[in-house]
C-alpha cells in the first residue's frame, strides 16, 4: 500500500462534495442508478447495510410493543383525495397505474390495454389505505391501542434524482399507531422519535438533534411532525426520521371509530413515524473521508477482510491455511449482535487491494504474510486510523479483542461526528451575522456554509419563507424545550421569538 | 373448553374444503382481503409466519454463497419485449404504470398527468431489469459467477384472487444467478431446488416431490424449470418453489457477455429461482384440521400462549405473578434458531378463549389456575393432539423439555402429512383406471379426486393438453430419475411413455 496517492478518492469532500458523494458511492460498490430514471440498484455490499439497520432497528420497534404486517402497494385514487391537505402534499410525486394488461398495439408493439375503472397510485405513503383497515378492525376501546409497522417500498416521482438521498423507489419502513386519547397517541410519537435517536447515535453512529418541524416542514395530513437532523460533513443538515402525531385527521377521513369506555363513539387518535434507506446516504455523509466510505461496525456489511499476500507461490499453502483457520475462529466470534463477518481476498493486486478495501469502508484490515505465519501474529488496519497506520497483535489476542476494537472504532466515529457538529454549531442572535454566517466566503464552494445556527424565531411562516428565499436556509426543528428569548426573531428583527436550529438541508 | 361444538370451523375440510380455507383463515386472523382488488393485508399473525420464513431460507441461501440486493420495482416496457416467451407469458397480467403525477381534472377530482414516454411495468419478475445490470457488471470469467437474490413484492393482475395462493400482488424471494458454463448454472439450479426441498420439509413440516416441469408448465423464457410440489388436504398439488436454468435466453436478449479464460467473447448461463407468502397457504391447507390452523413450530408466529384462569379475585394476583414468571423464564429459552416467543391472554371470556388459540393454530396452550400455582406445575395442550388433550409437568421440567416438545410437534406435522400423501399416491398404468381416478365419487366434490398418479405419458403436449381438458388434471413434474416404461401413455394410450406426476393443483 506504499503507492498512495494523495488520497483514493478525488475529488476531494473540500473540492466538490456533492462529486465526492457520488465517487464514493462508485468507489465502495453500494449502489448505482438503474435504467429507470429515479430508481437504484442497491448492490450486496449496500443491501449489507440495509439489512443490518432493519434487524436491529426491528428489535427496537417490537421492544416497544409494536407487530409487523404488510399492506398492499396500490392505494385507490380516492383513498387519497379523502384528507385534503395529504393529496395535496403527494400529487406531484404519484406513479399512476391505469391499465392492468399489455396488448398488441396497431404499430406491432405492445400497449396498455383493459384500463382501470379507478386509477391506483404506487404507496407513497400508507396512512390512507392502513387508516381504511384501521376502520374495519377497530370497533372498542379493548381494540386499542393498534400498533403496527410495516417493511415496505415506496415510490414518490423525483426529478432531480440523488443515490439514497432523492430517489423515486426507496426502502422504509412505516409506523402507523391507532390510540384512544390525544395523550398518548402524543406519548407514542415521541417514543417513537426516542428509537430513532438512539438508533441513529448508538448503531449508525450518527450523531442527532430533535425537535417539531416548523408547520411549513410538517408532513401533509400531519398535526405535528418531530424529527431528528443531523449534520453532513458539508454543514448541511438531514432528516434522518420522522414522527408525526395525526391527531383525528386520517380518523375522520376514514371513520376510525371505537366505542369508548363510557360507551360513548369517538374516534382514535392516529400516529405514523419513518425512517428510510436515505440514511445510507447520511451514513456516508457523516463518516466517509477522502479515502472513501467508513462503516460503522454495528451496521458495516462485513467486519474484516483478511489480506493473505502470495508473493512467492512456496508460500502459498501455509499462509492461506493460517487465512482459512483465522476467519473460521473468527466467524465464531460475536460483535454486538450478530457474528463476526469475515471476507477474504486473494487476489494478487499488490497494493489496490488494501485501497479497495478501504475504500469500501470496512472497519479491519487484516495482512497476512509469512511473517505473521512463523511468528503467529496479526498485522492489521483500522479504517479510524490513517491508511498506513497498521498493528501487529499476537493471533489469539486479536481474535479475543476483535469486538472490543470493533466497539472502539463505532465510539470513534461517533465522536469524531458529534465533534464535527459541535465545531459548526453556533448561536446567533443578530441578523446580519445571521445572514453573513449563511453566506459562503468562497464562491467555487456555494454550498459550505457555516453550519447549524441556534437563532431566534418569531413563529411567522413569512420569516421562514423569506430566510428560505434569501439563504436557502430552513428551520430544521424547534427543539422541543425552546424557550423565549430576549432577542427578536432573525427574520423579521422586529417579533420576540423562541431559538430554532437553522441550516441548509439536504 | 367445554362447550366444544362438533368442530371449531365451518364447513368442515371434507364439507367444503374451498370455503374451510376461507373460514380458516378468517378465524385466525392470518390476513384478509383489501380495498384494492387481488390485494390483501397481511395482518401480524400471518405476516409473523412471514418473517420467520424469510429468515430461515435466507440463511440457507446465503450459507450457499448468494447475497441479497436490490432491484427497481419498475421494468420499462422495452425490456419486457426483449424475451419473446417471457413477454407473452406475462402480458396480461401487468400493471402499467402511465403517468407520474395528479392534477386537478375538468370535472374537479384529480385525474392522471405528466404521461411518460415509456410506460413502466410494476414488475411481475426481475429477469430484465436485473439481466440489464448483470450486462453491465459482468465483463470477464474472473467476475462469475454472480449469485443473487432480492426479497421483493411482485404484482401479476389476478382476474379471480383467493388469499395467499392468487394475489395481485406477492411477496417472494427472487434469485438470480450467471455462470460462465451451462453445466454450472445446471447444478446451481438444482442446487436451488434442493434447498427449497429441504426448506418445506425441515422447516413447514410440507413433504415435496421433485422433477421437471413440462414443455406446456415451463416458464416463460427459461429452458428448463425444476419444481418442488406438496400435497394439500383436498388431494390436490401446489407448487411449492420453482428454479429455472434460463439457458442463454436472457444472456442474448440482454447482451450479459464475458471474456472467457481464452479471451473468447461467451454469453452467460442464467438461472432465476422464486419462492413466494403463496406457501403459507400451502401450510395452512396442508396442516390444518376442523378447528382451525396448525403451525408448525419453526415457522409459527408465537410458540405459547398462557391462558391464567382469573375466576376468582383473590387468585389473581398469585396467579398473574405466575404466569409473568413463567413467561420470563420460556422466553430465555430457544427453539430451533430463535428465543422461545410467548403469548399472554388474560381475557376472561370463558372457553372461547383457548378455542380462539386453537384456532390460531399456536403449537402449546397453557392453562395456568390455582392448583397449578400451588403445585408449581403446568397443565399443557398441544395443537398436534385432540382439544380435550391435556398433560401436567413439573413447571421446571416444562420449561427445560419445551424444545423437545415443540421438535415432537414440528415431526407430528410432517410424519402426518407424508403420510397422507403417501395415502393417496398412485401408480396408475391403464387409461380408463386413470380417468376413473381422477372423477370423483360424488357430485357435490368435484374438487376431491383421488390424488396424485404416477403414470406413464409419452412427452407429447397433445395428450398433456387433452387430460388437462377432460379432467382437470396436469402434469405436476417428471421425476428427475423417470425413466421409460413398458406401458404406454395414458393420454394416447400408443407410444412408449415415461412415469410423471399427475394431479389437479392450484
Amino acid at each position: 500500500m506504499s503507492k498512495k496517492q494523495a488520497s483514493a478518492i478525488s475529488p476531494t469532500r473540500a473540492e466538490d462534495f456533492p462529486e465526492w458523494y457520488q465517487q464514493v458511492i462508485k468507489a465502495s460498490d453500494l449502489a448505482e442508478r438503474s435504467a429507470v430514471r429515479g430508481c437504484i440498484v442497491i448492490k450486496p455490499w449496500g443491501y449489507a447495510i440495509w439489512e443490518n439497520m432493519v434487524r436491529i432497528l426491528d428489535g427496537m420497534f417490537k421492544q416497544t410493543g409494536v407487530k409487523n404486517a404488510y399492506f398492499p402497494i396500490f392505494i385507490p385514487l380516492s383513498f387519497l383525495e379523502r384528507e385534503a391537505a395529504h393529496v395535496e402534499g403527494f400529487a406531484k410525486e404519484c406513479a399512476v397505474v391505469t391499465h392492468h394488461r399489455l396488448e398488441q398495439g396497431p404499430e406491432g408493439g405492445l400497449v396498455p390495454a383493459a384500463p382501470l375503472t379507478e386509477p391506483l397510485i404506487v404507496r407513497p405513503t400508507s396512512e390512507t389505505i392502513i387508516g381504511d383497515s384501521f376502520a374495519n378492525w377497530i370497533k372498542s376501546h379493548r381494540d386499542l391501542p393498534v400498533l403496527l409497522n410495516q417493511w415496505a417500498n415506496v415510490v414518490r416521482w423525483e426529478m432531480r434524482p440523488r443515490i439514497f438521498l432523492r430517489t423515486s423507489e426507496f426502502l422504509w419502513q412505516e409506523g402507523h399507531t391507532v390510540h384512544a386519547t390525544d395523550k398518548e397517541a402524543i406519548e407514542r410519537t415521541h417514543m417513537m422519535l426516542d428509537v430513532y435517536a438512539r438508533f441513529s447515535e448508538e448503531i449508525l453512529a450518527v450523531p442527532v438533534i430533535q425537535g417539531k418541524k416548523s408547520p411549513a416542514e410538517t408532513f401533509p395530513g400531519a398535526i405535528d411532525t418531530l424529527c431528528i437532523e443531523a449534520m453532513m460533513q458539508d454543514r448541511k443538515a438531514i432528516q434522518a426520521g420522522t414522527s408525526h402525531f395525526l391527531g383525528q385527521n386520517f380518523s375522520k377521513a376514514f371513520q376510525i371509530k371505537f366505542q369508548d369506555k363510557d360507551e360513548n363513539e369517538a374516534y382514535g387518535w392516529t400516529t405514523s413515524w419513518g425512517f428510510s434507506t436515505r440514511m445510507i446516504g447520511a451514513v456516508i455523509m457523516c463518516h466517509g473521508d477522502d479515502d472513501g466510505i467508513s462503516l460503522p461496525p454495528r451496521i458495516a456489511s462485513s467486519h474484516v477482510v483478511l489480506l493473505p499476500i502470495l508473493r512467492k507461490p512456496d508460500d502459498r499453502e501455509r499462509i492461506m491455511t493460517y487465512t482459512e483457520t483465522l476467519a473460521r475462529e473468527l466467524k465464531e466470534k460475536e460483535y454486538f449482535d450478530r457474528k463476526i463477518s469475515v471476507e477474504i481476498d486473494d487476489r494478487n493486486i499488490g497494493g489496490a487491494r488494501g485501497w479497495d478495501w478501504i475504500k469500501k469502508g470496512i472497519p479491519i484490515r487484516v495482512e497476512i504474510g509469512p511473517k505473521e505465519v512463523e511468528k503467529n501474529i496479526v498485522y492489521f488496519g483500522r479504517r479510524d486510523k490513517e491508511p498506513r497506520y497498521r498493528e501487529s497483535m499476537e493471533k489469539n489476542r486479536f481474535i479475543q479483542e476483535l469486538p472490543v476494537i470493533l466497539d472502539d472504532i463505532q465510539t470513534t466515529l461517533y465522536q469524531n461526528a458529534l465533534a464535527y457538529r459541535e465545531k459548526y454549531t453556533v448561536n446567533i442572535d443578530q441578523r446580519d451575522e445571521f445572514y453573513a454566517y449563511f453566506t459562503s466566503k468562497n464562491p467555487e464552494q456555494p454550498e459550505i456554509h457555516g453550519g447549524f445556527a441556534i437563532s431566534p424565531w418569531c413563529g411567522s411562516g413569512a420569516c421562514e419563507e423569506k430566510i428560505k428565499e434569501d439563504l436557502g436556509v430552513t428551520i430544521r426543528c424547534i427543539p422541543l424545550d425552546a424557550q423565549q428569548t430576549e432577542t427578536p426573531c432573525v427574520g423579521c428583527g422586529q417579533r420576540p421569538a423562541r431559538n430554532v436550529y437553522f441550516a441548509k438541508a439536504y
